[in-house]
């Protein structure tokens, strides 16, 4: 089983051949152009697919499927892309769009965030599981959530905005207009607004900080000095892990799946992060004396997870 | 199509004959006798079964399937009871021993208010939903989930703790230990804590309020006197009211389900309750732009729902 798998987004289009394994065979990506028209943009990637196989010496009539993902809410179903904040394909239905540019193959669409979930299903960190739950720690917070092995989006496609469930009734204001949400506390964002604020306090106190030295805040710049032993950043990091934690619990206590993957930037700390999260989660998770509890890990699947899930997702 | 369900409490055991529409066709219960051998208990569930049968003029052979609704942790799969606080049931598989006692008999389990959140998408508030969350609002808050017209109960069939996610970090201490929980905020156990806190602010201020001429404060108390214009119940309310928008909002923004449903004791209040949430719902909801949103509603089937839901969990 051969299927092309393709992570439309705002900078790049990058498409690959997947194995039934999910390794990508061949991958090649261009520029989105994402201020041209979009028929242009659907002719790229229809001749991104045609390319991509004859580059891989793989006759186009071997693949099975084509998958998008797309940065924005979609109606599996249908084909249509509801919705994307960032690339001028809203209402479009660019699966029938696309299928007739390549002889009628099957294509599939997906959210990102969800089609990078089911990568780590099927081939990443949360291999062999049946239902997962990801959130990536980015700019803000994104998730997926696969249940029995499929992607779940709701009954409009727009589920799975694992970022905005207030965790704080009142509290920091998020950029979707409430106040409180995971993201505004989960993010790396909130990391490096934490470690402004401590850096402010160390300042008009005169303790002297490690992390002070950076020329640049980045969510890195608490962790590095942490793991040198600062005491500023000590409390940084308990209070970002302090909120993280809350928020993963309440989603494991939720959905209580094999596995609850963490993604995005901040994931890059690896096994670093889950020794500071285990114990806080243990604590919280409403199934902690129970006999098969959440594994919690970080993604494997890194930039070709969008690839891998899109192709998956058909 | 005929199923019996039944809906195994700490008090009592309601069984019902379930037709395909969801029609109780006859009912029966008999006291749990909760402290007694379980072997006692089960050999009642038998007997129960086939005098349902008996009585309603119905061959038990035209009975399809036994389906059990019960207060705890379960696996589906197995049939294995994980975990009962209230009856000694514990890591009893009540499937095969009453499948043995019933020739045969299918038998099959749910945990009892995903079985109820299963009956209003069956043949109440939910009808024809794929999707579907429900929160009950009694001494605690329960939960149910229902994706694609199948109850999901985690990987380890504790999922749908709806109560125990965290909305307010460091809040009001929770039954479950945590802080801050769901529950803790939108119980009805938490309504008749804002009530009484608003009394002692009444009477310390020798404020007027209607709510101090209740004999016994209950989750009614502040609806009641709210509804003859109280201002102080008014507070109560809203108060109460924003907590629970809240975190219907979060977990509509998580799940986008065709119907977001309300049950327990507070659901009472039926539509005057769904006109207060809505608007503020309306504010938080992620999806609030969308041609399809999810529709917010009380449950309708009662102290049935567990029988009908056993019945329809097989």
């Amino acid at each position: 089983m051969r299927k092309i798998g393709i992570d439309l987004g705002g900078t790049n289009i990058a498409a690959g051949i997947v194995d039934e394994n999910g390794t990508i065979i061949f991958k090649k990506s261009v520029p989105t152009g994402a201020s041209r028209p979009k028929e242009q943009i659907i002719d790229d990637i229809a001749t991104l697919c045609r390319e991509l196989t004859s580059e891989a010496n793989i006759p186009f009539s071997d693949i099975e499927s084509v998958g998008i993902a797309v940065p924005g809410g979609v109606d599996e179903k249908s084909g249509e892309i509801l919705f994307t904040p960032n690339i001028p394909f809203s209402g479009i239905n660019i699966c029938k769009i696309l299928s007739e540019k390549l002889n009628g193959k099957r294509v599939g669409i997906a959210n990102d965030a969800n089609a990078a979930t089911l990568a780590e299903v099927f081939c990443g960190a949360a291999k062999g599981a049946d239902n997962a739950v990801m959130i990536t720690l980015g700019t803000g917070v994104g998730g997926g959530i696969v249940i029995d092995k499929k992607i779940y989006s709701g009954s409009n496609g727009l589920a799975a905005e694992i970022g905005h469930f207030v965790i704080q009734v009142g509290g920091e204001k998020c950029g979707c207009g409430r106040r409180g949400c995971f993201e505004a506390y989960g993010s790396a964002t909130a990391l490096i607004r934490m470690t402004k604020d401590e850096l402010n306090t160390c300042f008009m106190s005169g303790e002297p900080t490690l992390m002070a030295e950076s020329s640049k805040i980045s969510a890195r710049t608490a962790f590095d000095a942490y793991k040198q032993g600062d005491a500023a950043a000590a409390r940084v990091i308990d209070k970002y892990i302090t909120y993280l934690a809350n928020g993963i619990s309440s989603l494991i206590n939720i959905f209580q799946p094999d596995v609850f993957i963490i993604g995005g930037g901040v994931s890059g700390e690896k096994q670093f992060l889950i020794d500071l999260l285990q114990p806080k989660v243990d604590e919280e998770d409403f199934a902690r004396k129970a006999n098969k509890r959440t594994r919690l890990c970080t993604a494997v699947c890194g930039n070709d997870a969008g690839i891998i899930g899109a192709a998956f997702a058909v």
